[in-house]
């Protein structure tokens, strides 16, 4: 057999994974990587860092340089080459080389696609302007950077508040420009939801980053030399700096040209070894469709980790190897300022587009025993399905010790495990690490109650459109004691702490629906038990407690 | 039905959970709790931290006393009262009130063994003298703290280096106190492998405690007013204070005066619900085997997060639920000064005795991305079958993150993943939190790598012992830097940069076995592949490279 030509386009996460993991196969292939841009192979991921000096230097955010490729892998690298066309049946590519003004053809034997994801650009007037930014690139940071050195901004917009939008924003924030966040829905980070979004929206407000939800901009505008972005409710906000942070959109207007198919979430489609359509193109990274383990159905996930093995499985596949990857749960982690943000697998209300009957519970504790000095408490949304009891997500908002407990449930989730067998895992407990009683163990054994009838959960969200309604037929009862009590209450509420209830049953009415709450919900589990044997049989826990209430309080 | 009397003997961690846990099943239910000591429900694992002052007050490590258990729960305490026997005839226990110096009889419907376990007494000359102390119970830590306290001790042994033996030697040495550990083995804490637990060694060297392996205790002695501890072999180390730490026992003669199966491992034996062998008496925690859910064999994991598990299931059952927990895979994690040290499943030597033929891999990376501030190394070490693939165990030596790696692995294990599958797992990645390849990706990547053949590893022991034996009849090959290699090669190694290796494979033999390293293994891996594809054929990598190479380098 002739030696094999490998053709990369694309040279940044997937397509530098896929021609290292080609050479390890085949010390005999040609592998060439097409890069269009300047840079390949670099940190992604901490572009944000690097704007306000987190990560001081811009040569730590480069992994590799083509030299390198050269030298360690024998991987030829072109950057400035793009890619316009693909021929399938002669199998070129057809390559625009924009620094000596030339195209040719490119030949191939496989042809493997790493054409990452765009920035959405939004279709708003004024987006040419010079101080309107994306941020996804190198090339984006870069020229951010020269205009934050040169012009020194005072006021910023970020539009958009997903994972770009808010890490952009912080580092704009840490370098003291007041930052302003505008999301078209009701909250930020679509991943979330809406009451666990709400408690980041307040964390960013108290560190200076202005989130505006429910808002959509107008337009961009230069005003007697400065920046404003207006909104369609009709706010003016100043801003020396806009950064566009919408969204991306997978790269496969190559592909799409070329025949491939697309799928229907708009992500090339390729099968569990990252093959397209046709049998010489691979593709991998951002610009494809995957599977969501918990639905089934294909999604886009553009995460770097996904980009590297799915880098990694072309790279083989394209030598004859048979490397599989079933997909992802669509996990993803945040740093919002002090604050550690998580998600893994379906949110509520995707569990319930989805067609799943959810089960919500929370669990608020800290992130090792609480006697261990600097122990930081954070809050466990768990979503599962109430008929089959399977775990379908998480989300997690919390300072230390979010990530371990996320990728904990992130495991339990790939292997379809049932939320109350949660309590079986034997994590590591030591007072500096966890408690004995951990927030993944709690959670199962919440859900083991659920599924035993010992417990009804109400969520904030639910609750809250119960005491909205007009016919408020049930008590709500707060079992805290008289001290907490003083610090707020949810408007409405009884109070009967938990250690009279036995005695004072006889001031609450058995026939009416009852809804406990405590601080974080085990004194209100307690209470509910308590009632339940005493013929209490309309009765519902406030999950979560006040502790998860993202709502005010009111004076008792 | 009459209301059930259920009679709780111990009152700690698993007695406490029943005693809730039975509360919340039944409010008719009589509750009991009998308490042989002082203190029921305290923070038995945060003990250690009290010594130095790191818990800083006494009142942290009790979670609850009797009071608040009556006026919460309607559950009775008795403390200072020990159970002396059961009869299951007439169901009774006999109980010792040794403040009122009576005993009497005390009926059950349903009986709860939460007997807990002590710490084996080693048969010592001196074992009695006032300087001696166990560190198992508050009783004990309040002993050891007035002696702290009043006599100002200046010099320590601790005898024992399990979990308890390293926890308080640490905040011994945190006092000020010159600490010297006797471990039996030629290792300290052994559920470690010999040479990650060699890392944690010259840690507790650098950080003041001075670990003394391979060393038997001959007995504890008084001199001229010194407390002296000698060893077999002859050496004899001051101490004003020495601590027993060589292990614990699972306190079953109750159950087995009662005539109660216990199993083999010494433990009451029970079955999935906490039901001993006796329809009427349950039993949970430390005085129960349980069952190792890697090699299904029973097993004595004393934790507190089973304890808590097995109390609240044993308490559920008493009323007639069916509460089940399958088991255990053995994880543990413990603070060694700067470091965190944790194991989950088998290790290397387990695996091997259990009748595995394990493959092992180490990695080596940091915690998180390296370009992000802070990033610190970790060695993980992975153990899996090498005939099923089936991931068998894990020990990772770190600092910050291990608790997360170990956590992830106890899941992957618990749903007896293969440790290939591993990569699969789809774990949060953002800077400030792990790497686009984290640890526990890269170790399924080395399974998957290993089973299709690309990768032969050896062990730092069985490299080691090869180059001790006479006839070293292979090549050992550096392919660092120059510049890594000047500080320091295995010896007998030969140099070729991974970057020159394809230019300079003249200089290799391929008939001659050839063993590869680099600094962790990626280009040992790289360069492996690259001889293989050139008719190298005896090839091995060292995993884990220099730096999870326990032993010393050699100037080059």
């Amino acid at each position: 057999m002739a030696k094999t030509k490998i053709v990369i386009v694309g040279g940044v996460a997937a397509g530098a994974s896929a021609a290292a993991k080609a050479r390890r196969c085949s010390e005999e292939a040609e592998i060439l990587i097409l890069e269009k841009g300047p840079f390949i192979s670099y940190a992604n991921c901490g572009l944000p860092y690097y704007l306000s000096g987190i990560i001081p230097k811009r040569d730590h955010l480069i992994v590799v340089d083509p030299p390198f490729f050269k030298q360690r892998f024998n991987v030829e690298v072109k950057t400035g080459h793009e890619v316009l066309a693909i021929d399938r049946v002669a199998k070129t590519v057809t390559v625009r080389d924009a620094v000596r003004d030339r195209s040719f053809a490119e030949p191939y034997d496989k042809l493997i696609l790493t054409t990452g994801s765009s920035p959405v650009i939004p279709p708003l007037a004024g987006v040419e302007l010079p101080f309107v930014f994306t941020a996804k690139t190198l090339s984006d940071t870069d020229r951010l950077f020269r205009f934050l050195l040169e012009r020194s901004p005072r006021r910023a917009v970020v539009i958009g508040s997903g994972l770009i939008g808010i890490e952009t924003a912080e580092n704009l924030v840490a370098r003291g420009i007041e930052t302003t966040m505008i999301a078209r829905r009701g909250q930020l980070l679509s991943f979330l939801d809406p009451e666990m979004a709400e408690q980041v929206a307040r964390h960013c407000e108290a560190k200076g980053l202005h989130p505006l939800v429910n808002e959509r901009v107008a337009a961009i505008r230069q005003d007697n030399g400065r920046g404003v972005v207006e909104t369609e409710s009709g706010k003016a906000i100043e801003a020396d700096l806009v950064v566009l942070a919408v969204g991306v959109r997978p790269n496969v207007t190559l592909a799409k040209e070329a025949g491939l198919t697309i799928g229907i979430t708009g992500g090339i489609k390729v099968d569990e070894g990252m093959r397209t359509s046709d049998p010489d193109i691979l593709a991998a990274g951002d610009c494809v469709e995957t599977v969501h383990l918990v639905t089934g159905a294909p999604a886009l996930l553009p995460m770097a980790a996904a980009a590297n093995k799915g880098g990694r499985a072309a790279g083989a596949n394209a030598l004859g190897r048979d490397l599989r990857l079933p997909g992802a749960t669509g996990t993803v982690i945040v740093k919002v300022f002090d604050l550690t943000v998580a998600t893994t697998g379906l949110s509520e209300r995707q569990a319930a587009e989805a067609g799943y009957n959810p089960f919500v519970s929370y669990v608020v504790a800290p992130h090792h025993a609480g006697y261990y000095p600097g122990a930081q408490s954070m809050q466990m949304k768990i979503i599962a399905s109430a008929n089959s009891g399977r775990l379908l997500g998480a989300q997690i908002v919390g300072r230390e010790g979010v990530d371990k407990r996320i990728d904990v449930l992130a495991c339990a989730l790939y292997n379809r495990m049932r939320a109350e067998d949660l309590i079986h895992l034997d994590l590591a407990y030591a007072p500096p690490f966890s408690s004995a009683r951990d927030l993944v163990i709690v959670a199962g054994a919440l859900a083991q109650n659920y599924r035993v009838g010992d417990w009804r959960p109400i969520t904030p969200v639910a609750l809250r459109e119960r005491l909205a309604a007009q016919n408020q037929n049930f008590t709500l009862l707060d079992v805290r004691t008289p001290i907490e009590v003083k610090s707020g209450v949810i408007a409405g509420a009884r109070h009967i702490p938990v250690d009279q209830l036995r005695e004072r049953l006889g001031e609450l009415d058995p026939t009416r629906e009852t809804i406990v709450y405590c601080r974080v919900g085990l004194r209100a589990y307690l209470a509910n038990r308590i009632l339940a044997q005493h013929g209490f049989d309309k009765l519902l826990t406030l999950s979560g407690g006040t502790a998860a209430w993202p709502y005010e309080l009111e004076r008792p």
